[in-house]
């Protein structure tokens, strides 16, 4: 399998074939608007010459390597987009801790100016809905099982200690979904956008409920479905093959955990709409999903190359939309954003071992962009652009919510 | 002290001073429309002669008396204001537990239509918000004394337990602050709105850090000063009396409880802008307030006759407003509603326990006035139609934000 699930140009744009000629005064101009853009940026730039822009802020943690013309004036042009494509075709080179030189530059860009998101996004319809989760969730339970956790959990992980394993803090995460939901046995659970089922079915196996699991990935329902049956839960974890908008029936908690970062804006009043017709008197819901102190487009390179259709929302853009409208009382709000940062680092730590098995089941350019698109998500996150949330709410009119929280 | 503070009218605008006539035809039209307005509420009305309105829900929890025409009419005409106007002069009666009263009748109306904040509220300049907490705050240290715990918190308390006592409760609750805040000895902490300064000798008592306190009431600033005096800690928290923007200086943390339903939407900028200069590069901060699920006005008669000026906010007010401009991240947001359930259940049974005090300092129609205030927060409380929420923020690239939360 290639890289074309990456929707990659049949032939990287940014190769050089013959060897590339020696930097000029307008490479040295586009160099220097470059470093202007991330000036405070402990990072050293070079071109393909040797030609050197040095850190003016401190001693540089790492270097980017411009090989031909083309990467260096594309950045001029788009850097939030070529950075990634440069990157990923081998036209750029980050030397050092790829991490610690993206943490610099997006300390360096400081947070990005809002912008409203009628600008930029539109609707996902169920189908695009559907192509967009294929993209990225069916590249193969078997690469996706080579750098996950046991459980299978493609989200942020609860560490109670920062040196708890990715599988104590995945299972830590999932306890405490359930007990900020407090789940009781015989009750009725709906959750939308379930991935490999490990949520569903640690909460029917822990917490005694019954759940309906939607998902419009087909390559995860059909693992989620051989789980059950081999866990002996199929009679009370029915996993579904659908879009969240055809939810029916109700139910006392509604869940979803790293589904709202794919429904964008658009499409948040129905899903409030969703779950107002899908909860009883008394439920209450649990939304968790990558979310942003306020609202602005998410990185172009990363919705080109690994989330089409994706925006992570500003909490205000969840209870506006999605909550206020049926008069759903937010309860509970946690950030952990510091857990996704751990979560990713664990990750990978995987993914790099796996480098070579992933270079044969897809190719070269898919690692470098898996890499990037890893890295950059957990600076995401240490530099404060990327928030996580869990967001607890009930109706409003029920008094049956926790009198002190769990933890 | 008679109710002038209470801005009434000086002569009870809807007293009869004659018998009232047997009721008409129109009368019962006009309780009809009442009737029909909370067609769902377990609650009987009765005319001045004896005319019943049964309730058709189910067995009443009360009986709503209307004692004269001109009453009657006022609900007609502007129930949200004249239900508080006709009982506190004693033009209509409930009979029956008045929190039980209220609390259907808040349940039948259900929750408010949103309405955009700027159709029917204004600034609170410096001279208003002075004006309006005058109003409402230097009703005398003695009045409140009578009522609340011995640290003279006017604000929402934490119950580990519902069988907590109320001293326990607001000492829990300041404790349950610093926690959130994570105060480590020897920061700094400015504090916005302090009351009567039980918080800030609590943080420096307990928490070892030094207070900056300001406050537009003088009464209550007076009462602090001497406090501070008395116990030893007038080196360490300072009082000021001063509005919330003159604030000067850096400090570790910001702290307001209870003072952001009294700024209004149309200051959140100007407040987020007082934080972001105050706030240390690592600095993070502590937000309770009375809010909402969404935008809406205040009661008009708890406007006019309690809290003139106030507003109490949704959450994405305060977050789009107060805290992304400066691009502070939420961290934790808890909602206490139940708890400021219970505080008010403790401040109604002392308050009604010292009436006949209170209708000494002021009169009858103050006690009854407050009587319905306390009594109609319980119940707005109890129905979810207000919230009361601690919103956690600290500066969006700061990573000293506390790995988990504090219970």
């Amino acid at each position: 399998m290639k890289s074309e699930h990456l929707h990659a140009f049949s032939a990287p744009t940014f190769s050089s074939r013959t060897v590339p000629l020696a930097s000029t005064p307008p490479d040295r101009w586009a160099l220097a608007r470059i470093r202007h853009m991330v000036a405070n940026a402990r990072v050293r730039f070079l071109l393909w010459d040797g030609f050197e822009s040095p850190s003016t802020a401190g001693a540089p943690v790492g270097t980017i390597v411009f090989r031909n013309r083309r990467a260096l004036f594309s950045w001029v042009w788009d850097p939030d987009l070529n950075f990634g494509e440069t990157y990923m075709f081998g036209a750029v080179d980050l030397r050092g801790d790829l991490v610690a030189v993206l943490n610099e530059i997006y300390r360096a860009l400081g947070p990005a100016k809002p912008r409203p998101w009628w600008l930029w996004q539109r609707s996902n319809d169920v189908r695009a809905a559907k192509e967009n989760v294929h993209r990225h969730y069916d590249l193969g339970n078997e690469f996706y099982g080579l750098w996950l956790d046991r459980e299978m959990a493609y989200t942020c992980a609860y560490f109670p200690t920062p040196a708890s394993t990715l599988e104590e803090a995945q299972v830590a995460k999932m306890d405490r979904v359930c007990r900020k939901l407090a789940l009781k046995p015989g009750e009725r659970v709906i959750e939308a956008g379930c991935g490999w089922g490990g949520l569903a079915l640690f909460m029917a196996r822990q917490y005694g409920v019954t759940v309906r699991a939607v998902n419009v990935s087909s390559e995860q329902i059909a693992y989620a479905r051989h789980r059950a049956r081999a866990e002996g839960l199929a009679d009370r974890v029915e996993f579904v093959e659908d879009d969240y908008r055809n939810v029916r029936g109700r139910y006392d908690a509604f869940v979803s955990v790293g589904m709202l970062e794919h429904v964008g804006v658009a499409d948040f009043h129905a899903l409030g709409a969703v779950i107002d017709r899908s909860l009883t008197d008394r439920g209450r819901g649990l939304l968790h999903f990558i979310g942003r102190n306020r609202p602005g487009p998410l990185n172009p390179w990363i919705r080109k190359r690994i989330f089409p259709g994706a925006y992570p929302p500003a909490l205000s853009e969840v209870f506006d939309r999605v909550l206020a409208p049926w008069d759903f009382s937010v309860i509970d709000v946690e950030n952990l954003r510091l857990h996704y940062a751990a979560t990713l680092r664990h990750w990978r730590r995987r993914f790099d071992m796996a480098a070579g098995d992933v270079a044969a089941m897809f190719d070269k350019t898919f690692v470098r962009a898996w890499r990037l698109y890893l890295a950059g998500s957990q600076a995401a996150f240490i530099t404060g652009s990327m928030q996580l949330f869990q967001v607890v709410f009930a109706r409003g009119s029920t008094n049956a919510i926790p009198w002190t929280r769990c933890g």
